[in-house]
């Protein structure tokens, strides 16, 4: 199959929808039409060996995956998910009953995010790889960055923690591809509808989780000035997780962890809730002194500072 | 030096001009204000061991041709420049002093043609690769796609050709990394201001060469329901090459091939060459009767259809 029968097949695997689009792959270059929205950018790329061993993945999950990675980023700026790039490397030993199973975990994660695949360029490598940019569109009034959390803030998250981190292990063990337990790995869902319901709600900043909980704490922290002052006991744990600490360390679970006005939180709940999704509070944006307090702390049930194992750089 | 730092080394190289950025790289996604105008879009990948050999390219070149192909695409639609997304697998041998010379290289091709670079994603790799989106901008009304060339309009082509074929037998041969003559390969110049003044003009159809001449004039022939007949005899040839058939099989030259209405061929070549650039009229669009005479023919002097050599596949 040639490099132009296979971008064709994966182009065709899920066509454009109509609404922005002036020119659709195969000139030189996809065109698209904004309007009054601005346009939300993110690259992201996985690696055999890096972020994914075969054959412990199936090549449906690698594309799945790789296109719900980037399109996670688009969630956490309160975006709506618009066109999808997709370079490839290659392995020449890869055939085409292969190749079409890694476009259709690529088409499934876009189609799932309502994103159309506008364009691509496959190469030969000497291992899989896969770069994905993502075009989100939004008001520029809704747009939420991390910088934006106030002393006073609730601190929320989606869904649940620890399953993402279960999964590596049990990859890592040998687990069946249809294994139930691996699904956050395999077939991340980008949480679109509660970010943009998020943004419209009011949300001070937000992130999605791909560090882990504690690690991505510290970021909007840090962005915004500020201490997340986070209560362990009080994590949203995936079914069979028991351990907090393990849940907050947990990474690549593609949750959205926000900072929301009090005043707004039942709302955002009720808001994030009619999508399917749970929102928990699960801490405070507390004020801090100095610039060297700035991040997030983990508290156990009696307030006490908790230092999480193995996992020192999280602020 | 970790992911972030090399990142952020990344992007401190080049920053963000102020015109449509709303947020800069350091957040989930850079977010950008297009206004009225319509974005451009297209992805382009280079792989070790497939667009170029290592140590045979300097990494400074790898950079540069990778962001420099990718905008070329953006000139043949007579956009002009906005933003660059790079994603890159580097080798974990990799060190400072070498990584820094690929983004002089990237910084390098973003700067001459006045993009910005809003984000990236680094990951080791087991061999050196760049993916690289580019955004442009223009308005809607003065897009150039490969489609619209009418019978009677003229095929222009910019620059001179040749030479990036020539380029690639050199550094075959062992050529030295300062040796003149490999400069189209190692610092090519989208002909981003060319392509905006073509597009100003009326050009009807454009394309980048990247797969030469011949080759690139049968998918605007194709595109646009009409032959490209191009004589051979009026190429316009780089300095040391004699061979007009050389240069309609050379790839990679990132030279736009339009076609103009010949009413308005003066002002455009004018136009162009307040750039300091040429622009040579090469051939004719002709009327085809069947579906199957599409493409592009290369004509002899005497008006005789010339098959390429080795090049069977053109049309």
């Amino acid at each position: 199959m040639s490099e132009a029968d296979r971008i064709a097949r994966l182009v065709s695997r899920f066509g454009l929808p109509g609404e922005r689009v002036v020119v659709a792959s195969g000139d030189d270059a996809a065109v698209n039409r904004p309007g009054d929205a601005v346009s939300v950018t993110s690259i992201d790329a996985v690696v055999e060996g890096v972020h994914f061993e075969l054959p412990a993945w199936p090549l449906e999950a690698v594309g799945h995956k790789a296109v719900a990675a980037a399109l996670s980023d688009l969630a956490a700026m309160g975006a709506t998910a618009g066109e999808v790039y997709v370079a490839a490397g290659i392995p020449r030993s890869m055939g085409e009953a292969a190749f079409d199973s890694l476009c259709d975990g690529i088409a499934a994660a876009a189609e799932f995010s309502g994103a159309a695949i506008a364009g691509g360029d496959l190469s030969a490598a000497g291992q899989l790889w896969l770069s994905v940019t993502v075009v989100g569109y939004a008001a520029e009034e809704t747009i939420v960055t991390r910088g934006g959390a106030r002393p006073g803030d609730v601190v929320v998250v989606t869904g649940d923690l620890g399953s993402a981190r279960r999964a590596i292990e049990l990859i890592a063990g040998g687990a069946k591809h249809d294994d139930a337990r691996l699904t956050k790995q395999f077939t991340p869902r980008p949480r679109l509808a509660a970010g943009a319901s998020l943004a419209h709600h009011g949300a001070t900043a937000m992130i999605d989780i791909s560090d882990g909980l504690a690690r991505d704490a510290g970021h909007i922290g840090r962005a915004s000035g500020a201490k997340l002052a986070i209560e362990l006991s009080k994590l949203p744990l995936a079914s069979g997780i028991a351990d907090a600490e393990f849940a907050a360390t947990s990474g690549e679970e593609y949750e959205l962890l926000a900072t929301v006005p009090e005043s707004i939180l039942a709302e955002a709940q009720h808001g994030v809730g009619e999508h399917g999704v749970a929102l928990t509070a699960i801490g405070r944006v507390v004020e801090v002194a100095a610039a060297e307090d700035e991040g997030a702390e983990m508290l156990d049930a009696s307030g006490g500072s908790v230092q999480l194992r193995g996992f020192d750089h999280f602020d």
